[in-house]
């Protein structure tokens, strides 16, 4: 097969399709080794595939737990990751008619084929064939990488989108195209609008979607990462009264309040336990709390800060342990209940063109998420930001 | 103050309101000890309390924990138990006016005072004064009790309600009056109206309120005494395709299959999880699962037979152990869903009537759900039934 040598950020799509284009990759070779930034082979989308020219690439804490390999069942090395990104369709496979070179579109890690029992059911956003899966690593199409190393060896995928590449093959189940429905140009909204393809809608979404935050209510935010606190501006953007942030990291209160938060709780600060803090200064409890800190006290304190009757607790974070829901089944018969939030509860394909409209228009403030920008080839020192806790979104660019 | 003698069936109420009525009840002076038929004093109803000639009343698994004493905390005696009746209103105390002498009542255990702020809210059937209380004993006008015996010692209250009596004293938050909104007559119902006072409105109404079972979806009921074949019952009156009935006595599927149950599964007789074979009899998993067994295994079965995306277990059992749910977070993020149901979320006294209204119409069938008649001077005899399996409700009468 013919082969488009060299990475070039203005490779001509006319030259590269239906050819092997090699272009640069952060490849993991291990868990917790340094990411290696290299080149590697990217074959042509096959049929219902499309290859991206990823413009935009940041780092969430799942591609953190990945490349630390938390998850031993779900190792598999050389392999490609990253899951939040933007960028343009450099090639269409077989069979894809809703995308087309040029078009600017955002991966997504819980696709929409839009013909299975789930993506026809209004009330969940899973999808049967491309769901999230961490297990999975080669194409459905035929069991095979699209990626492989210069000397042939295959480098697997991750997440349903790999997206730590210059060039990426996805399935077209998990590829957003995104334009603006006004007169505006696109351009300026591109960099923030790569948020939407993980952190942003997954936090904004689980606000709007799975909670239905209603105006005047009040909300507490477990876990101020980027996660939390897209929930915390989704929640400020339904017309919440208050909205409290609780984190023991004290520096993620400064940028809290630019996202709404209201209220401050420190859980190192306080004599007693958060949840009847938080019960003194609502009347009993909140109307909505979300979990986005993976942490099982942190998940209880959450539950027992929503008010009896009617409170809903969301549930967002990533619970490694294999200790089950620290709550007894007789505290259900208090009404409070606790559901659990994929993506927001968008689905993708379908949702996703919509709320970036929104974005776009303002109605979700985005800015203030991209905390630092980084050429692609810093990926490591990226990883080392989101570890420290020093960063929101690192964006890196090729 | 003035004493109407004598237990007396025909007791006029020109004679007895305003006085301390003597009477029969069934008095529990120990757990687990057999309760002692004779004659205790009833004091009139003070401000918003309405004083019940009680006609009917039977016997539910909370009367049974109850009189067993598994829980320590509520031990308290002697004490008049029983919390599911029908009866005739013998006078209201002061401020008393939705009632009056001679109205037909059922008492309700989870009140509705229709001022707090979980009755003014749609989303929960609670109520901040006359909840579910499992500690109260006395009443709230005065922290004292209307029953004594006849040396006097004060008789506690159960449930908000204490219905093993000829005349029983209960807030009027706790008293839902019935009447046939046709032209006919509401005695040939008075009997099985009964039935609304606990068990029928709390299954019935988990899938109705709770679940909202719609039409053609595919149910399992897990635990098929009373409360699981009014669930079956509300789901067949929905329009359920298939209503799966599971457990371990043989003897409830003959019952279950008069009340809508399709299909049964044995546990005892399945060489499988009885959640994997629920999933292979509906296509991956029940839209709706009810827990109606107070068991922790059982209820992780119920969940894991919901289907992944829209399932959703609503949990009716007592759960006295002090295990956590057995369920682990990330498996919330299949989508499946589980919530309490209480009373079958039905406001009492707001939403019980028009309820009674459907069941007199033939919408839900009740007249199965009594298997036994029994004097009231045999109570013993009914709770040996209730214990053994034998029946599903006995109904006492006076």
């Amino acid at each position: 097969m013919a082969v488009a040598e060299g990475a070039n950020e203005n490779l001509n799509p006319n030259e590269t399709k239906g050819k092997i284009i090699t272009c640069k990759a952060a490849v993991a070779y291990g868990p917790g080794k340094p990411l290696v930034v290299e080149h590697v082979l990217v074959d042509p989308p096959q049929k219902m595939e499309v290859r991206i020219k990823i413009l935009y690439t940041s780092i969430c804490h799942t591609d953190l737990s990945a490349w630390q390999g938390k998850n031993e069942a779900q190792h598999a090395y050389p392999r490609i990751l990253g899951h939040e990104a933007s960028g343009i369709v450099e090639s269409v496979g077989e069979g894809v008619c809703d995308m087309k070179e040029g078009d600017f579109v955002v991966p997504i890690f819980n696709g929409e084929c839009g013909d299975c029992g789930y993506c026809k059911c209004e009330q969940t956003n899973k999808c049967e064939r491309f769901g999230v899966d961490g297990m999975k690593k080669v194409m459905v199409n035929d069991g095979a990488t699209r990626f492989s190393t210069v000397d042939g060896k295959p480098i697997y995928h991750f997440l349903n989108t790999s997206t730590f590449t210059e060039y990426t093959v996805v399935d077209s189940a998990c590829v957003v195209k995104i334009h603006f429905d006004g007169d505006g140009d696109l351009n300026p909204y591109i960099k923030k609008l790569t948020l939407l393809s993980c952190g942003v809608s997954t936090g904004v979404g689980a606000a709007w979607n799975i909670a239905n935050v209603h105006s005047a209510s009040t909300v507490a935010v477990f876990g101020l990462g980027a996660v939390g606190l897209a929930v915390a501006e989704g929640a400020r953007a339904r017309g919440a009264s208050k909205i409290i942030g609780v984190d023991i990291n004290p520096d993620k209160f400064i940028k809290g309040r630019a996202m709404g938060i209201t209220d401050f709780i420190n859980p190192v600060d306080e004599e007693k336990p958060v949840y009847e803090r938080i019960r003194e200064i609502t009347d009993g409890g909140v109307h909505y709390s979300f979990e986005c800190a993976g942490n099982l006290n942190v998940l209880r304190d959450a539950f027992l800060s929503a008010h009896e009757g009617w409170g809903l607790t969301v549930l967002l974070g990533i619970h490694p342990s294999p200790e089950m829901l620290p709550i007894h089944p007789m505290e259900l018969f208090t009404g409070r209940r606790i559901v659990g939030s994929v993506f927001g509860g968008f689905k993708g394909k379908t949702q996703l063109p919509h709320f970036a409209q929104k974005c776009m228009h303002g109605v979700v403030k985005l800015d203030d998420f991209i905390t630092h920008e980084l050429p692609f080839e810093e990926i490591n020192k990226a990883f080392d930001l989101l570890v420290a806790g020093k960063s929101l979104r690192s964006l890196l660019h090729f």
